[in-house]
């Protein structure tokens, strides 16, 4: 059904070399849910000691296992963990009988690992309102258990594709008190959803002592400055899902670093731009930054808004520095704006000030920014002193074939 | 620059015959601002006594027109009223100059027409950031004077295009106390917007007499049903005008007559629809209603989210019957649903239930359904009583090639 899908451009080169995370092992088999010859099932299994952090979507029709993770999060445990993700089949839409299979498959996660059941945590992806089969499933899970090793993250990342292009990885080391912390993360997803195949999951560890709270807050405003300030197509998927897991098998208690949270940050700034990299259809990376604005919701508002605009995503996608469409999707925004104080800047190019076109604007100079593969739009909205930045990719005729001609 | 687009497949088979409307007269003139050849301003001139309504586009940085006929709007008056639209230019975002070009505008149609400056309202449409020559269209005053007709009204439907592809008209009548009164009224758009050429202009004009209160309340009234029931990409205009004149020149008085009413919100429903059927790339008309929400604003909220979501409209052009991402629209609108207590059905055929696919349902049923250029979308939240109906259209490659590729 999916076609194979040429790696995206913006792609990086290789997939980046990951430290060993102590305190966690992967494994990932071929399950055949969907499908054929691939890994299309991980498993992650933390010591005891492990805190667990996690945020997920907010769509109000979530699938069965983000609503089971939530009601699990948030308690202190000395009971280790098990992340346990399926590609394939997203258990969404599917009524009593998704809530019956993510009890079957966490029972059976449990039952294998030895990780009592109320920290078994899993997360479904791929076709939405089809039966998982989940016997499929739980079939493998002696064969995932045996494979576990502490070096196997690469394959987690493989295993957790649907129509990414490529698979995702981030890691980054910090020093606290002389001794270094490690962070590998992986991550999934390539329309900011498409709920048939599609939607993002984003697993990080590190062998850091985090407190479970400080864990819980640290990656709940981490995640509002990263993943939370991306775009594909403005739509949300109804399993989104991101943990991050602290085995504290390192020793070394992070809990209160500046440093660990930067660097988590920078793992969680990398994946989430290796997502919009891998935007349906993307041929330009596109970076939106909105200043001047009255305060920081407003600022976001303003960027999304232009980060959500069809006819600015398309403006891109032609190369074209269209200045009067930055203008009307921060007019329709709804945030504050005064036409008369913005500015906007493509790339260094200072396009328009003080209501129109800047006296220096040059559009050769523009244009020679937009023919880039790395667009940067900037705005000073001139009511203020928040601001924020966002990214989105372009919207192309690739999105369109990935999304409308599928069935062809 | 723009490229003469096929007219759309969605287009009515032909103009509507138009109603002369006692008490108004049209004119239109090649004014040579942008296009060659061609009608791009038209006047329509009332007579004294005429009450006039308008709504105007909510966008922060709305255009210097716009600002202008806003502080003229409420008042009663005398002194008659005079429409000024020019096609090719926006006079948007063009800072003082801008205002000084409606300032130029109107004081020279109130000079031509004997009707006093705070009786003209103008209108601009076209490309935005570019200063308006107005000097162009000052010039044609004289001539547009003289060509005033009672039967030009076609002449000033075509005046007013721009990226459409054809002309939009309509018309009804109705009877008062065994008398006839006329409404007829032409548009002009065919994205929600696209700021470089498109825009949403709506004039309509009736020989009744109506209060100036009781019109301007109802205008807006019906304009939240029928053009803000609209969207072809979710993008708002800088311009976006509805104004409607009622003449009086029949001398029955309309106010309070609910067959009134029901006839303005005809014309205003097909002008609107026919909006939606000019949508750049469109190929299918899509209606979508959503019952059963908890209120009014939660069913719009429901069903803007549904017609402006990048990936249901991407199915829809690929004539597949993806109620998974009908799902997906309602989970993230921000109202309130309850995955367990959707239907949802395209055309007559119900798709999902309690969470989950219909036992009924059969996928060939759907997929006939899709093929159809009238696609049906109904969805039953189940939470309340409120309803709701809103129309968009399919986003196919002609989208992309209008926005994208028109530099080309």
């Amino acid at each position: 059904m999916a076609k194979a899908l040429p790696r995206s451009p913006l792609a990086p080169a290789a997939f980046p070399k990951m430290p060993r995370i102590d305190g966690v092992a992967f494994s990932a088999v071929a399950s055949g849910v969907k499908y054929e010859g691939r890994f299309d099932l991980m498993l992650a299994k933390c010591v005891p000691g492990t805190a667990v952090a996690g945020v997920f979507t907010r769509s109000a029709t979530r699938s069965a296992p983000v609503l089971d993770c939530q009601t699990k999060l948030g308690r202190q445990s000395h009971d280790g963990a098990a992340i346990l993700v399926n590609a394939g089949n997203s258990n969404a839409f599917t009524g009593n009988k998704g809530v019956a299979a993510v009890k079957a498959i966490v029972h059976a996660t449990a039952h294998a690992t030895g990780i009592p059941d109320n920290r078994v945590f899993t997360a479904s992806t791929g076709v939405i309102g089809e039966p998982l089969p989940y016997d499929r499933i739980t079939a493998k899970l002696s064969e995932l258990v045996v494979g576990l090793s502490a070096d196997a993250i690469n394959d987690a990342a493989a295993a957790i594709l649907t129509t990414d292009t490529y698979p995702k990885g981030a890691a980054a080391h910090c020093n606290i008190g002389g001794r270094s912390i490690k962070i590998a993360g992986v991550a999934k997803g390539s329309g900011m959803i498409a709920p048939d195949m599609a939607t993002m999951l984003v697993y990080i560890f590190t062998d850091a002592k985090v407190d479970q709270d400080v864990l819980q807050a640290m990656t709940a405003r981490l995640c509002d400055e990263t993943f939370n300030c991306i775009t594909v197509d403005s739509d949300t998927s109804t399993s989104d899902s991101l943990m991050v897991a602290a085995t504290g098998a390192s020793g070394v208690d992070a809990s209160a670093d500046p440093n660990f949270e930067a660097a988590l940050h920078s793992v969680m700034l990398d994946l989430a731009h290796q997502v919009v990299r891998d935007g349906e259809g993307a041929t330009k990376f596109v970076e939106i930054k909105v200043k001047g604005a009255t305060d920081k919701a407003a600022a976001k508002t303003h960027a999304m808004s232009i980060a959500n605009s069809p006819l600015v995503k398309t403006a891109i996608a032609g190369q074209d520095p269209n200045w009067g469409r930055v203008v009307m999707a921060i007019g329709k925004s709804g945030a504050p704006a005064d036409r008369d104080a913005l500015s906007i800047w493509f790339g260094d190019v200072l396009v328009a000030e003080n209501g129109w076109v800047s006296p220096s604007y040059l559009e050769e100079e523009a244009a020679e920014h937009m023919k880039g593969e790395h667009i940067r739009i900037t705005t000073e909205i001139g009511m203020g002193t928040a601001s924020t930045t966002v990214w989105t990719c372009d919207l192309t005729h690739g999105y369109i074939e990935i999304n409308a001609d599928y069935r062809s």
